[in-house]
């Protein structure tokens, strides 16, 4: 393998770039030629493809966002769209790539795997959900936003005596409301991986303000129910007044965590030592405290494995 | 005098702690007796009024919210609640009272002052509305924190080439909008006190991508309209495509930045000099860069003054 | 097992109040009395104890520091001294301890567990330097605060074409120099567990100048030899002028960052989990991802595992 | 005038990027070209001129340091030197130049425009000393460093109950010394514009031992003397163990505050109104909340002056 290319896909997370960093970086180290694919799957097909330098990615480690930019292609997914991926490739000299991006990116990936261009992917997304990896790119840095919201709001809520409903990221998992919720001293936490109940919560809360509990703050993953319905609910069903807060895209950028930037370092590192051994169809992740590669087809046919005993702990913790 | 009290009320706003420190240090320093009422007119109506020492106000200079709490109170908007709280400030020896808050707050400073006990208010409130100062407490902490929230959506904005409107405080007043929205480098800014025109935003939308412009802030107070409405505007006029994020309570939390907590400082002991010398119904504030103090009828019976000229410059850097 | 006490010992680190947190809230979860010991081992002696509950915890998760205090203790040296603290603690009725600290405190914990009181360690030190355990709490906030100082000084280095010098805590371990290195694209890292050779970071210096690279930022442990030394040799041996920056105590305070909020609830918890069950002598770790309590004698006698492959990472990526 | 070119120059200042945005901005905003110089005067020397448009300070209002980057220059001190300089704004067809730096970059643009081209000058400076303008860009910025820093700081004095010594930059002007000091809560500082006295120092600090005070934070400006210096002599003097902090080149990065975001807008702006009309050899400012312009003479014949109310205030607050 002489040339690879790399690209991010899917919605941005902080840390990409310093992943971006390590590609191109190790590839150079590795006396490779790497080459940049702007927007993402669509920039593939249109061919919007650049050689880069160390000078590309310098100064770039401690940025949010991605300087590959990222962007949804309809085309792509249709075997047209992918075929004309495959020509720019080719045409580009390009013998593996390195996907940078969430699940749905990792299917293009698998797809032009089995099309002949060899991909390794980096998993990168604040929700933390990706099959086969304990951690992805851009969780730390979302988890540290997210508390420094939830810290600004207790202000408020010690100051007034007021219930705070926290609305996270979260469709289909529930790690950044659980690691936030423990981390920001959260007195009640709603993910999608575990049932809640209204009654249990109303119970909780009650108790809290019985005991002289000033203020107390509930953080719910988007995917349980928005903030609004459940304060809604909390109104109507116990007559709980409440405030609601949703975080939304702020919890996307910022400054990548030390953590994530190291993180994206390794990731990115490894995609490259997999792809030069000529690899491809893998994924990158971390397996307890290992930076480990397995098969992709793992991300989309094994279950997303939950950390039950870090939400027992936050209910013990919040008594 | 021998012996004053302290207060906050109204919604909190950063750096209120530290114009309550001012007060007290102050206090001690002139040799006055400094007590503090917890959960503010409410609390004054209940008693819960305490001695302060120099040592009840260490260590709180940074922090968000209030050490003396806030708190709504319908019972002092009565005459009999009033008196209520003429009686405990008599019980307390109490001769004078500094008010920390927004205009809200205020009124009730002028109505005990009217009743005997000599009141002085000290501008506390994000929304920078207050009649006769050009600068109220917590104003720079939320100017900082939403060009935090606006620098972390513009990774988005630029890594995925969109148009987001935030939405930020401020109900009559647009300062925290025009100067979160200048400092943040936003292309359109609605305000409260200038009409805006959606053609003319439209326009600019266009034109702005029309010359390989790749992402647009939009900030709107949400006293013009809400984020929400004005998405849903641009995509029926226009079928332009926008994200939106509402900050909300987090604009009102955080540690004071230094700018507020110097202000709290010599907002709050102006305060006690003014009161020492046994005036009330006095508000304090900024003008051309001089702590005064001034009339407190003039929050009420003049108008805000709207800063014009940094409207303009918003609009000619934003072309 | 009826009540057992907690203290913090050593330099202060972030998260170490979200240990107390988690330490008091799983003890009253589990039926148990708790007490806090003030001031460390001293205070231990001079019998600073107080029974603490649920509200003596709140709102101190995000604060950094201790609420407990920290001192060191010459008496607690002595038998006599220890011999004192057993007699406070049997006083007390206290049957078992929580010891938050760094090695040193550990030993001391050691000591008491042979004088029969069964003490249990939670590692607390922003050098990450704890045998048996491969986090630390408050190395990840530490951790976050040198990057952000890495970020600001990179500001000045690019803008003046300059080198700078940063030296950072680490007198053996030089975890948070390689980390920060890595996480802030430094493009040299000196720690003690490799030699270093002035001539090749000379020539890595040459060659970054004459390939156009504008600045380079060199990160040194202080327990290789400080920025200063590093600068006058790299004068007198090639002439390269450098900037330095000693970040000095700010790498010890600040709000615990959201990973070390965590392990520091889980680490807390654990604790009071084996410490009921009238196990002592043991410290509580972090190994490959699972919270694990191992023999404290490991702590002394085994040798601290340094990473190799991050060192190995950070010189290929900064080629 | 049709074209016109800016230059940063001096020690970097945060919001210097914001200035250049400004000026560039509202000079294509007035019709006029606007060209950027690299490198400071040095780079003016060698023709490191380039065009800008509105895209090429996109994306900068938030970043640190300076995207023209800045330079010493000995050979512009020279008359050959600024002759050089002269012939290559003419080469280049500029008519007016906009400074942003300190005061000895003032000094160069006086010479300039004495030699023909009018220059006008925006003071960017994190020690706020120009004579003339009561603010300067980068001041408010390094001001909320220099606070973050000290409330971190903090956490560890109060957690092991000592004495920190903290050194500010400020050779001349204590204005970062004096308002951190003031904002962060110092019980004492030390600024070249006011005579210290030891004996009273120590005195303040015994005292504060003396009523229980846990610890003691002292704000020294590196004009005054160095933080070691200060321990050594009230190790000597007084036997007051103290610890210190160096807060060094961390005070002049980072990204800038919304206020000096704010400032850099208008006086760029402004520079580019009053370079419009013609005139040169003028400095913009802040006086008493307008933004002015006037002589450059005035910077270097003027004294500058200095806030004796808020040393006053820091005094009585810090009883």
């Amino acid at each position: 393998m002489k040339k690879i290319a790399v690209l991010t896909s899917g919605g941005d997370a902080p840390g990409m770039n310093a992943a971006v960093r390590a590609v191109v970086r190790k590839a150079i180290y590795e006396g490779l030629e790497v080459a940049g694919v702007f927007n993402g799957y669509q920039g593939l097909i249109e061919g919007k493809i650049e050689l880069l330098q160390l000078g590309s990615v310098g100064d770039i480690i401690q940025r949010g966002g991605t300087m590959l930019r990222s962007a949804r292609s309809e085309e792509f997914r249709t075997i047209e769209g992918r075929e004309k991926a495959m020509k720019q490739l080719k045409l580009n000299g390009i013998e593996g790539l390195v996907v940078i991006g969430g699940d749905g990116s990792f299917r293009g990936a698998l797809e032009l795997t089995e099309l002949g261009c060899p991909c390794v992917c980096v998993p990168a997304t604040i929700d933390n959900d990706i099959n086969g990896t304990q951690f992805t790119i851009g969780f730390d840095t979302a988890l540290n936003t997210v508390i420094d919201a939830i810290d600004k709001i207790r202000d408020t809520a010690t100051s007034h005596e007021r219930t705070f409903i926290i609305e996270v990221m979260g469709r289909n998992a529930g790690d950044l409301a659980l690691w936030s919720g423990l981390a920001g001293g959260a007195e009640t936490i709603l993910i999608p991986e575990e049932k809640y109940e209204l009654p249990a919560i109303i119970e909780r809360l009650k108790s809290g303000t019985g005991r002289g509990k000033r203020h107390s703050i509930i953080v719910v993953a988007e995917g349980v129910m928005s903030a609004a319905e459940l304060a809604e609910r909390l109104k109507v069903e116990a007559g709980i007044e409440t405030r609601i807060s949703v975080l939304g895209h702020i919890q996307r950028g910022g400054s990548p965590s030390a953590r994530d930037r190291v993180i994206a370092s390794q990731y990115g590192a490894k995609a490259v030592e997999v792809l030069k051994e000529g690899r491809g169809g893998l994924a990158i992740g971390m397996r307890n405290h290992v930076v480990v590669n397995y098969d992709l087809k793992d991300v989309f046919e094994k279950p997303n494995v939950f950390d039950v005993e870090m939400y027992k702990l936050s209910r013990e913790l919040s008594i």
